[in-house]
């Protein structure tokens, strides 16, 4: 039987981005954001005085390089590549300096992931896969094969979409892991 | 009517590649390559004995920036974006110091694009288009929707896939031009 693909964003399913760029909102403003208070929303929505901010973080080099994991992302990612086609897909040309950042901190992280699997892309309908584990619910629409929403502070309102709150429930999703 | 959308590959395709890549092995080696008699071989065939020369040019700062765009691409590429889908889609992982340089290139070349409308990836079968435009056949035979081969010096003796020789013929191909 031919193996199904599944394609997984990268920020904020794999790498905790929203964390790193809170703590470098917050260590440039007077804001003080808080992870568990963004209730739906994006952080930008909480910082309308410091437009530019957001974006300069996102540009600063090294950003990208020095995002944490995701818990259980690795382990159940490489438990997923045994059975599975695996893609990371992520949305890079909104910051095109990312590129070689998102690189390598694949290769870092992931090491048993072969780079021809990595995609870098803009909108995901171009991306011919069984499955996508991504938190935007844009990407997630446009998306031909099955959504999976992974849950993020932003998203948490959202019910447009089947839901994974974490990688454990990501691995019970795909190989029904009766330990959960 | 849903419009259909078309990938189109950068190296060879809307990039002159293999005319730089032969004019730097060439300054850089004595092998006098000449692409008309490259006759259906890669250019890495006639060089056995200058193995890293090759890999040390694509790494080489500006080599992808620089390349000159093959004649009509412009023209036809935006002709086909009023009526289709665009997506250029190139393998940049093996060459990881591209990315930048790539996504430069297409902002410099074809502005009218956008940047979201860009895929850099490994295999094009996760690419999920109504045809892809390529020169590498193994590319086009992984693709699932209609392959079409686009000539270079590397391909001409394949006849596994429908040909177009430049971009008047694809032009021809998608837009039906009678003055050809």
């Amino acid at each position: 039987m031919e193996r199904k693909s599944i394609a997984i964003d990268m920020d904020e399913v794999l790498a905790d981005t929203i964390k790193a760029l809170i703590e470098e909102v917050n260590a440039r403003t007077d804001l003080g954001i808080k992870e568990a208070l963004l209730d739906g929303n994006k952080i930008r929505h909480f910082m309308p005085e410091h437009e530019g901010v957001l974006d300069e973080v996102l540009r600063e080099p090294g950003f990208f390089k020095n995002l944490e994991v995701i818990q259980d992302a690795q382990e159940v990612v490489e438990k997923l590549s045994e059975h599975y086609d695996i893609y990371i897909a992520t949305a890079a040309m909104d910051v095109p300096t990312s590129f070689h950042e998102k690189y390598e901190w694949l290769r870092t992280h992931f090491p048993f992931l072969d780079s021809q699997q990595f995609v870098f892309c803009g909108r995901k309908n171009i991306v011919k896969a069984d499955y996508l584990i991504d938190d935007n619910p844009r990407q997630l629409e446009r998306f031909t094969g099955k959504s999976l929403m992974y849950t993020a502070a932003h998203n948490i309102h959202n019910e447009d979409f089947e839901r994974v709150n974490n990688w454990k429930e990501v691995e019970k999703y795909f190989l029904g892991n009766e330990e959960i």
